[in-house]
Order: structure tokens, then sequence, then C-alpha cells
């Protein structure tokens, strides 16, 4: 007999039907028994006539939380049954596994406990619903991507030499030699752009060897970037972005809206296009009127992000804003200049809610310029094998090569603001820190 | 001006359009210049009156293949013109970048010097086919994925311990300990069974340490997974598994059907549903009759998978087949066994062309047998740890589980087979092996 999921019942009033999923609660008395059922889609009261049908009374009776079970009966209504006014008379009843009798956390367990059983944990609906919000938001990235031209791409984890930074990598035993892992599709992006591509998407894991354990760092996560051909300059990057995120954060509203006002009390608000845009520069001097202190004059401490994306809020009614030009002490080599003023980048930063989401830029693509920039970098990193362990991707820009620009963007950061969550623990599937590579 | 694509061009006749791309080839006489200009959409002619025009002569004079342009011009319809009956009369043309004069490889360089310098190789437009075949295909398969209510997820690529096998395993230096890379998101599918997810896919990288050079094995990989949960048997999986392959290869006949069969002569089939299945006794009778003789008797040898599928190309006119039902001794711990017969497993290969490209089954979900599977496993393999190793893994099977199962996809493999190429290094963005990590 076919299944029937929780969300069906109400078109399936007065019919058999069969259900399956977990335990939710259980509620036994003489005459009458109930047991809430839960699967993906939601919660059904099973109505147990104890009386009238023993043999499924004694189920009930040695029945554990969180057991599953398939149970075949009608679905009727009733208004006094608070899930949905409806419930299932059982007539068939199986238990398909026996959970232990003490479950080892509850919703106030520490998170570090929860992480240690976390499929326990993601049973909670709130919980699943952070992963339907992933899958919603990144079928409509990469719908918003391929309708625009987008070819999708796999760049190698395994490299011969770091990608972006020498700092915070993974090396491993490779068959005799050293590899690392990615830190950063960007390299592999850029060729892509050489390679005549045209524009490229890849949503992928990287990997930092960061030692740190702050609510928005890990060790391991995915890693969502595209990179663009042939634009004038990073401003077309920053409209391409912004339109993308429109779109994604609508169909999140259109899809998941109302489950997510339930679960979460928050109401998704689609971003208006464009978004607010200030220099790194002017949002130095916002930030300083507040009264902070920074200890930083490139770039945004963590501290500075909040306070901007507050006046942005209170300025604009926005919860995204663009911070662009920075300077070139706090951004990458492979940035181009600003030909106006060598001393900033044609780059950008994202932030939402307070939190930077976005790393974005215009790419240096014309050889020798490369090729002085990373000399430049070599000079003041005093790393003095920067430019041969680049060897393999300056090789990109010999043969002929295209303007571009790109960004990358943090989907569990994304998630944890929207949803005002503290942690990005809570958003990411299993979590990896220097202290977790468990379960 | 905006930029117009080269697949634009005849619906731009007589207008003014600025083209952008790569310089494919250069034809200079005294009164008339050709320049043919590639992008990711086609190529075109480039007409420059030398005489009328000296200044632009001069710039074409100077210019390398593979050099990248910016032309403006009036695009004119011209039947004497092989590519498709129009050209661009040039007015103005900007130099981009200057490709150094000669190239490093050529269209007979071998694979291991086209690797070398793999952007220009995947210049080509038959090797840009590739990425589009490969983009449409995974964005069909996560269409078909979460119209049928999967959600998508990333599991972990570091983890504590083996996911499948010991062997061929990859290890690294993570704070102190070990960390592994994961050759399979298996067990974490499985996870989000027992969470509740009910319906999983995932498409990343995975890792394995396999020192093997042959045609259809690499160091790391795009794995594509799913896992599907209250399924009556393995049956339910390839029922699943056919119609999602129906799916994309339809979506790759229709949109990139034409151009497979202009660049690779190749048309594309699309497999009517059901597929062929037989079991591997079956299978192997077939093959003896063929006059083979074999080392395995409890699966297949690659000759075995092309003579199967001869075979059944030649029966049935078909070019997939399942293979099911394989003995214990050639699958993991983790797959049901066939109550029937505890010899058997409830599984199945999917072979395309001669080639696997999947391996599923129904996976054992009762906490008891799997762990009882679990210690024999350990005395056969004389792995005294196994169910150590396996402690986290276990405990995804103590409270509650659903009955589920799933497969695992070679994307690059299907690739390769449906353009009948002969090295997974063609269809792979960037090959890893034993002795291959850049660029």
């Amino acid at each position: 007999m076919k299944r029937t999921l929780i969300c069906e019942l109400p078109s399936s009033l007065n019919t058999e039907v069969r259900v399956c999923g977990f335990v939710d609660t259980i509620r036994a008395m003489k005459r009458n028994q109930f047991v809430v059922l839960r699967d993906h889609t939601g919660k059904v009261q099973l109505y147990i006539d104890a009386h009238g049908k023993p043999e499924l009374a004694s189920i009930v009776g040695n029945l554990t939380q969180e057991s599953t079970i398939e149970a075949v009966g009608t679905a009727i209504s009733n208004q006094s049954v608070k899930l949905g006014g409806l419930e299932v008379a059982v007539s068939e009843l199986k238990v398909v596994s026996t959970a232990k009798p003490e479950l080892p956390i509850c919703k106030d367990s520490t998170l570090d406990v929860r992480l240690d059983w976390r499929y326990l944990d993601l049973r909670q609906p709130e919980k699943l619903l952070i992963f339907k919000i992933q899958t919603v938001a990144e079928q409509a990235m990469r719908e918003f991507w391929t309708k625009n031209g987008f070819l999708e791409i796999h760049s190698p984890k395994l490299m011969a030499t770091a990608s972006e930074s020498g700092s915070e990598l993974f090396h491993l035993p490779y068959f005799g030699g050293t590899a690392y892992l990615s830190q950063s599709p960007q390299f592999y992006k850029q060729m892509a752009m050489n390679a005549g591509f045209d524009r490229v998407f890849e949503i992928g894991p990287v990997f930092r060897a960061n030692p740190s354990f702050t609510s928005r760092h890990d060790t391991e996560f995915t890693s969502v970037d595209c990179e663009i051909s042939w634009i004038d300059s990073f401003a077309d990057v920053m409209a391409f972005e912004e339109n993308w995120v429109n779109f994604f954060m609508s169909q999140i509203k259109e899809k998941l809206g109302s489950s997510i006002e339930e679960l979460y009390g928050k109401q998704v608000i689609v971003p208006s296009v464009p978004f607010p845009r200030i220099t790194i520069k002017e949002a130095k001097k916002i930030i300083r009127a507040t009264g902070y202190k920074s200890e930083k004059d490139d770039d945004l401490e963590p501290e500075e992000e909040r306070l901007l994306s507050g006046y942005v809020k209170e300025t604009y009614d926005h919860d995204w804003v663009f911070v662009t030009d920075y300077p070139v002490t706090a951004r990458p080599f492979y940035h181009m200049r600003n030909p106006q003023d060598q001393t900033l980048t044609c780059s950008f930063d994202l932030l939402y809610k307070g939190l930077e989401v976005t790393s974005g830029a215009q790419r240096e693509h014309r050889y020798d310029v490369l090729k002085a920039q990373i000399l430049e970098k070599q000079v003041s990193n005093k790393d003095p094998k920067l430019l041969e362990s680049l060897e393999h991707y300056l090789r990109f820009f010999e043969y002929g090569t295209v303007p571009h620009g790109g960004y990358g963007f943090g989907l569990t950061r994304m998630i944890m603001k929207l949803l005002d969550l503290s942690n990005v623990r809570e958003v990411t599937y299993l979590y990896r820190g220097p202290k977790r590579l468990t379960p």
C-alpha cells in the first residue's frame, strides 16, 4: 500500500492511508491511546482504540519515543485535535525499529552534546527546515546562473601549492610528495575564464586550518563561487550579485516563507535592488562617528561590520550593503588596482545583517601587471618562493586573457543570519572544527 | 556598448555590434584581412579592409593566435562565408591581451602535455561542450530530485575514521591528531535517513588514494549520490534511478543533442524505461557462453562488463543494464542481505555501454543485524578495530531507524561513455592522479 505523507492527509480524509515515521510522543490511557507520528512534512495524531483492539494496545504499550512505525488506518476529521484538526484511526500498526529508551539529548542540551548526537538534533522540524532552506537557496542560485549562461565546474581540492595564502593550509602525504587542500576555487575559476568558459560557478567544500573557535569559523565549509568574463568593472559583478541575491531570497520567501514564520517567527525580507554601496573610506567615517575606535585602517573588524549594518538599516532600511574600494594592503595580490588611485583595489565585500557574506573583485588579467603584483607581495610577505609557487597559476595568463571578476559567498553565514541564529554550527550539516571531526 | 555573443549575430544583421573573444585564426592579405574570432557560443569571421583602414591593418599585422580582442563593426550577410554565411565588417579593433607567439600545445599533443596546458586544451569547442553537458546533466539531476522531495546535503570531507574501507585512504595531520579524506558520502547519507530527512542528494568531491593509472580511475572525482527512505526493496531504488537517468538524458538530448552530433558525430539516445535487469548469476552464465574465462566469481571484471553490455545491446537494443543480487563477498558490510538467500545482498550495479556507472543497494537499517555484519567483516578482514572505528556510524542506528537505500553515480564515467571518449581525464576539469597535482 502506497505511503501517504502527513502533509497529504487533509486531502485524504475518510480514506484508508498508510503513514510512516518517527514516534514523537505517546499518550496512553486505559481505553484510548494517542501516538503523535512525525515525518519530514509534519506531525499527525494516531488514535488507537485500546479497548477494541488489545493487540494494538500492547504494541503501543511497548513503544519508545523516536522509534519508527508504520500505521494503516482511516484519516478522519476531528476539530478537537490541535494538529491540523484531523487524526488517523489506526487499524494496523507495525514497529519498524525500537529506539533505546532514554534519549541522549533534549532541547536544552549544550551545543556540543547536540553535535555529538547531530542526527537526533536534526530531527526537530526547525532544524530540518534549515536544510529545506539550503536546498531552495542553492537550486535558485543555480537556476539564476544557468539562465545567465554560466557553466558549472568542479575544481580540484587536492593541489600542489597553496591557493591563496600559505597560512591555514592543510597538507597531506601524496604518493611520496605533499598535497594541499584547496582553500578556495579562486585560481581555477580564473583558469576557466582564460579557457574561454565565459562564466562559471561552483558550490563545493573548501578547507581552512583555522584554529579559532568563533561562531562564524569552521575548518571545512561550503563555498559558493562564481566568475564572469568581459566585465567593464567590478560594478558589473556587484550588479550581478544583487540580482542573484534578490532572486534566491524571493524563492526562499515564496517556497518557505510561511514555515520560517511559523518555526522561527521571522519574516523573510526580499531585498530591493540596487543594494546600498559605501566605500570603505566612507564606512570608516560613519563608524568613527559612533565613537567606536578600530584597530584596523584598511578593513572592518566584526564589530565594525555590525555598526555599519546598523547604520545602513537605519538610514536605508536595508539588510544588505556593499562596501567597496578596499586598500591594496587588505586584499590579495590578484585583485585589480584602481587606475585612478593605485593604493585602492577594484573590490567589494557584501555584508548581510552585520556579517560579511561575500568578498568580490575585478581580477588583474594582464600578465605583466599580475606578475609585478606577485613580486611586490613576495617582498612584502618575505616569502622568497611565492612567484615560484604561483608558476602554474601565472601560466594561465600567458596565451590570451579576458577581463573578469567574481565573488565568493558564504552559504551557512547567510542562512545563520536569515534565521538570526548565533552560530554557523547550527546551520552546518556536520560542523568541523579544530576539536571536532565526528560524527 | 553592449557585447553581442557570436550566436546572436544572425539576428543582428546590418546593425553595429561589439564582439569579444579569442583569435582563432588570422589570414592577412594585401588588401583584405580576415580574423576568425571565437567565443563560447561560436566562431565568426571579422573582415578588415586593410587598404581603407591602415590603422586596423597594422593591429592585425601584430596579432598572434589566441590573443583576445574586442571588435566593433557591422554584421553583414555574406553567403560565401562558411561560418554561418555572415561576417563582421570591422570599424574599431582593440587588442585586450597578446598571447605569446608559439602555442605550447596543438591538437595532436600527447594527453599529458595537453593536461599541463589544460586551459588551452579546453579552448577547443568540443572540450567546452563537455562542460556544457555536465552543467545540463547536473541541473537536470537536481531538478528531478527536488521535484521528488529530495533535500541537498553537503557532508564533511574531513573525517575521524575511514568511510568505507581502510584502503586507498588519504590521511592528514589535523591539530595534533589525524583526519581522513572522505571516500564516499555513504555514512552521512545514511545519517540523514535516520535524522528524518527522508530523501537526500549530494554532488561533491570524494578522494581515493588509488595508485593505479587506468583510464577510469583518479584520486579525486565528483560523486553523485542519493538516498531514499521508506523503500520496500532495492527494486524501488532501481525504479527511481532509471527514471532519473531517463530525465537527464532527455534534457541533454533536447538542449545539446545537435551540438553533440555536430562536434562528436554522436546521437544522444534517451534510454527507454524500464532498463533491462539481469542477476549477476545469469550475467555470469551469459559471459561464460561467450568463451570468456573470469577470475572472479562474485563480481564482474572490466572485460566482463563490456561483454555483458554487448549482449544487452544485441538482445534488447539498450545501452544500460542493471546487474543485481551480488554475493555478500563482493559487497560492503552495510548492504542488506536477501532474506531468502543470506549469501546474496539486496544490491545492484548499473552499467552504461560496458562500464559500471552506479553501485546501489538497500542498506541494513536494523541495529543488531548491522552490528553482526560489522563483526563478521571484522573477522573476515582480520581488522580487530573495525567495530571501534565504526562506533559513530553505528550510533546512527540506536534511536529509531528507517528502511532505506540509494546509489552513487559516476558523472565523468557517464560523460566519457556518452561521447565514446577513452579516458576520464578528458572529461574531468582538472584530473588528479598519483603523478598529477598540477596545474
